[in-house]
Parts: structure tokens; sequence; C-alpha cells
């Protein structure tokens, strides 16, 4: 198929196949240079098509962020699985029929209650598992420096039908660090911590895998990590180009809207991407690079039109206007009007949609691939 | 059917039922004590049950947000459809399609521009439009006491294929107000400036349609309108309750979630319903009652456990604490335990999920009323 973008019903997703495999591209070289292969999140994207294009280029098997993503991904031949969220004990029966389909899902712990209850569930099925370390208090995980870490890793071990297979970290901390160095150097360290842990078990520990986009793309030496988590890179975002962590024309994922009204009297005009196209997301408040809710380009070229910004939303009304203040330059401002718009985070942004509308360098729509959104996987 | 909520994997939307039939009850009747009819937003619930019992209680027809919205109620059955989002020309053949199908679908313009570009797609389809009028800046619409209103309206009244159908006022305004008394007076306002540009335009206007469930609610004077949209009523959230629009035990929807790690040492825990499931709606931030991203509830008897809310999310993780930063109770946080968290606003938090899980009073499941999610109608 080729079609135009102005064919496309508004609001829709847009996706830059050239720019994503750029991203893609850096990523895995940066990986080859490092010598660590990567397990992408496929939560941004939810994407088959976009997998696929990640596992052709140094990954080895994906991230899950749902089990409903985990079958999307078995049902299109990916198996090697790592379900990077604490299980809920009461998710074991869905877990083991999408091992029983032929899964080698991983799971995640971070407690003996969860451990046990999970064995409890897994009958005759054997439930590998990763255990989750709280490296920098910014998410879940058991102390990476303690006794208990050696417990449960070897409460795991012991029982018939679960198999230690390793330990995540996440240095969730690089997002709220400056400086390139010390994003980088948190990464180093907390992988220092870890290898550490892991010399103290005392049982095999096969995987060590860290991650954060922006902790791997600063980091030099990861010798010892089995594997690095990284998502957000796939289509980067305003916040992950505010942050310094790409630039503006590295995002690949845009929404297409169209101008519904124009009201020059008030200085603004009103698009048909509101806020359950946008979502509310709005990392990006507080910094000098606020977006409000996204950032306008010219539908054509994809150029970002200076100042222009989506600065309030209501449900299907994205209320566009100067992010400075200064008058908004009218001409041109016509309904009907195209514009492609730049999410704060895509991977929120990209969830309000079922498809993605695939777009070549000339803007042409060139391919259309469908998302797996949802929690939970069919039984 | 009849299951337990323990039966349910998690993220999911649970609606009590009876809350629900009681504000739909609520608002229907002071409706009927106020001579007016009702033609409620379906873009809360975006469910086909909700909207019945709705149509059932003194309500006309339905307010559509989107053209998928659209379809759906036309598909089942529902033909007087109000698209209240100013139409992008661009969309006038799926309008087209919609009427050619048998729907009443009015839409809506606010510029000559747009009414014309309507008319030159239109062919021999006759596009009923009404006019949306801007009283007090909150949102799009021609000013409603200038001459562009009479012009635009005799526009359409002369156009063959256009049928001009009414004014639209909407007092958005009131949700920036604090007393009741301000904003049943600003919708009586408006309604009153509505009735006054009405008399000027020299032909028929058959629908003044006027909306903000706040103002309604507290207006006592509406003789005049034809009809009032409102829609978050039927579900309630924190953010209407905080804002004294109901009460916390109105709130009809929320999502269950279950317990996947618990850190006592950070006064925290975690879970499984993160960004995605809650949205990133932060209406109550800046407020006394600013809930984070949602208040937690017993997933049992269904009610507000003081003091404890979502304060943050990532993806697929909620992180639990107390609001005031006082130190939570952990007895019976146990990993698997199951909540059920009330939304900042219900109409976001809906959108991730094409689900209902209907309970009754007993708190069991007694149906499963799917939702229309999307934008583009099926061709």
């Amino acid at each position: 198929m080729t079609a135009s973008l102005s064919s496309l019903f508004t609001p829709c997703l847009v996706l830059d196949e050239a720019v994503m495999q750029r991203n893609i591209d850096t990523v895995a070289d940066r990986a080859g240079r490092l010598g660590v292969t990567l397990r992408p999140h496929f939560k941004t994207a939810k994407c088959i098509e976009v997998a696929k294009r990640q596992l052709h280029r140094n990954a080895r098997g994906l991230t899950v962020s749902t089990l409903r993503e985990a079958q999307f991904c078995l049902d299109h031949g990916v198996v090697d699985l790592f379900y990077a969220v604490e299980l809920a004990p009461s998710k074991t029966e869905a877990i083991c029929r999408l091992i029983g389909k032929g899964a080698d899902l991983k799971c995640l712990v971070d407690s003996p209650d969860a451990a046990e209850a999970i064995a409890a569930r897994a009958g005759d099925t054997t439930v590998p598992l990763l255990i989750s370390m709280d490296m920098d208090g910014y998410r879940c995980g058991i102390p990476g420096n303690g006794a208990g870490l050696k417990r449960l890793a070897n409460y795991i071990h012991g029982r018939a039908n679960l198999r230690f297979s390793g330990l995540m970290a996440y240095s969730g901390a690089s997002y709220g660090l400056d400086s390139a160095a010390e994003k980088g150097r948190l990464l180093e360290d907390h992988l220092g911590a870890a290898l550490a842990a892991r010399s103290t078990l005392g049982i095999e520990c096969p995987t060590l895998s860290i991650g954060s986009t922006p902790a791997f793309m600063n980091a030099e030496r990861l010798l010892g990590a089995t594997e690095v988590r990284a998502g957000i890179y796939v289509f980067q975002d305003l916040f992950q180009a505010g942050r310094g962590h790409c630039g503006v024309s590295d995002i690949a994922l845009s929404v297409l809207t169209r101008v519904i009204s124009v009201q020059p009297e008030r200085n603004r005009f009103f698009v048909d991407a509101g806020g359950l196209a946008m979502s509310k997301d709005r990392s990006t408040r507080g910094y000098g690079f606020d977006a409000g809710y996204g950032a306008l380009c010219d539908a054509g070229s994809g150029e970002l039109i200076d100042d222009l910004v989506i600065r309030e939303v209501h449900q299907e009304h994205g209320v566009v206007s100067s992010r400075s203040g200064k008058p908004v330059d009218f001409s041109g401002v016509t309904i009907d009007r195209m514009y492609r718009v730049l999410p704060n985070h895509s991977d929120m942004t990209a969830a309000a949609f079922d498809k993605y509308f695939v777009i070549d360098g000339q803007g042409d729509v060139v391919d259309v691939w469908p998302r797996a959104n949802g929690w939970e996987p069919e039984s």
C-alpha cells in the first residue's frame, strides 16, 4: 500500500520508519561496542514489526510489561521473554499457560512470600524467576546488599517447580541526574554492586539484567552484564530530547491531527488531538523544554514549528498556542490543516491507539502495524 | 454469569451498577424538575449498556465525541446523535456514510470556512449543523453576541445540503468557580445570552443545547434550553467529589489492582495499576483533596482507606503510600491483596480499558460490558 497522510482519519499515530531504524541501529551499535546484548522493552511500541527490527540487531528476546504483550509476542514466534514487572502470584496460572504454549517466560519477584505463592500455584510447570534488586530506591526490589537476597535466591533454587534465572537491576535514578557522566557512572556502580551481590549467592546465576536507556547510553564499562533492557530509544520523545538523550530529529513517533477551530482573538487554535490522543503525560513540566501536551510540526516535512505547542487539552480538543505567550502567526492556520505533534512520552501517547501508520522518507504511508494493548492474555 | 472479584485478571475496570444507576436517577430527576431533557455524553462510559440506562431516564439521544462512538451507537440502534466536537471538514465523507446508514447525526461548526468546506464535500447528503458559541473563553466557538453568529446561521440555512439545527453553548468556566450558586448562575447567564443571540437570527433554531455537569447541577431556571449535555455524573470521580459535585460514595468506577511488592522500610508498596491503568491525569493536583493518581479502597467493601493513595506511577507500577507522609499501616498489606482504586478523572482512566466488569451490591461480578475506544469509524 501507499497512501498520503492527507487520506488518514485524525487523530492517528504516525511512525517514521527511517528515524526508528536509525535509533535501533544507534543503540545496537553501542551494545555491540560494549559487548552486551539487548533485551528491548516491548512496552514502548507494543508492535511486533518494531520488535522484529530490534531482534535483527544485537538483541536477544524481549522484555514485556504485560501478559497480553507476552502472548502477542509468542503468537508471533518470539519465545524468549522476560516479564519485568513483579509477578502477582494470582497470575501464575496465566504464566503457566503461556509456558505450556512454548514461551520461555522469565518472571520477577522480590520477596519470599511471592516466590512461595507462585510455587504453590505452578503445579507441574517450572516457572523461571529473576529477583528484582532495589539499587537506588527508584522502584521495587529486595536490597541488593543484604542477606535476604541470598536467602531468596536459594529458596527459589531449592523449589522443584521454580528455577532461579538471575538478577535484575534497574537504574531508574539515572532519570534524575543531569550529566551524561553521572548517568553512565550510576549504571556502572549498580552493575558493580550487582556483580558483588551475585558472587555471594553460592549458586549459578545465568542472567544479570540491567537497565534504563539513558544510563546505558552513557555507560562505558558493562562487563559482566548479560543483557541490557532499554525501550524508549526506539521512538524517543520530547522528554528524552529535552534531557539530552537524543535530538528532536530522532523522535520517530507523532500524532497526526487537524485544525478544527481558529480563534486569533484569543491567540489560539484547536486541533482534534486532545487529552485522549496525546495522553495527560506532563513529564516535560517544570523544565525549560516544557512542551505542554506536545510540540507541533509541519505535517509534510516533519519539521518542528518554533514555539507552537498544545498548551491545554480537553478530551478531544487540543488547544494550540505559543509556548512563550507571544502572538501566534496565524498565516496558514486554516480549518482542516494537518500537523504532526511530537509527544512528551511516547509510551503513554501511543497507548491510546491500536495501530501505527508507517511513513517513508517522503512522508507517504507505506504500512499499517498493529499494537497489542490491554493486560489480560486470551485464555 | 456471576464471578467473584478475586477471579479477575488485574488491572481491570470495576463498575458498581447500583451506584451508577443512582447517579443516573439523580440527574434525570433534576432534569425532570427543571423541565429539560438530557443528551448525555457517551464519551465518559463509551458503553451502550450505560447509555441505554440513561436513555431510559429523561434523555433524548446522545452526545458523542468521536465518530467511532457515533458508529457504535448507531450499530446498537441509537440514531439521535450530536457529535459535539467541531467538525474537521475532511471527516464529512465519514459523516455522510453514517447519515446514509440512518444516523440523525448533528455536527458542530464555529466558522463559515468550516461550513463551506463541509458543504463542498457533502454531495447529496444533507448535514445538520449546530453552531458552537464561545460564552466564556473556555473552548471553541464563535462569539455569541456578534453579527458573525447571525451570518453563519443564515449561511448554513441557505445551503441546500446543510441544515441549520441550532446553537450550542458550553459553560466550561463553571469548573473554575467555587460556590454552587456561582456555577448555577453562570449557566443561567449563558442561557440568557444564548436565548438573546437566538432571537436575533431571524430563522428557526430548533435546538439550544447547553452543558457542563456542575453548572447544570446547580442551576434553577433553564427555561428555553431544549437539551442539557452532561457526562461525568454517570461515574463521577475524585475530582468531582473534591469539587463538591458529588460524594466519594457516588463514585461508581474503580480500577481493581493487586499488590506486587511491599517495602515497609521505604513506607510504600506497589500495585499492578500504573500510569497506563490509572492514566496520567492529575486533575486533583494543587487541591486539598489531591489524591496522587488515585485513592485506595478495600476491594470487598469498596470503602475508602483513609490516607492511602497512588503517589507515583511507572508504566505498570503504582507506588502506594500515605497522602500525608505518615507511616503506612502495613498490617494486611500482603502480596496479591486486591484493592480498588478510585480515579481522578473517570473518562481518562476508563480509556485504557476495553470493558467494564459490572458488580452488584454484594461485590459479585454480574456482567461484562464492552467499550467503544478509538476514533475512526469502520468504513
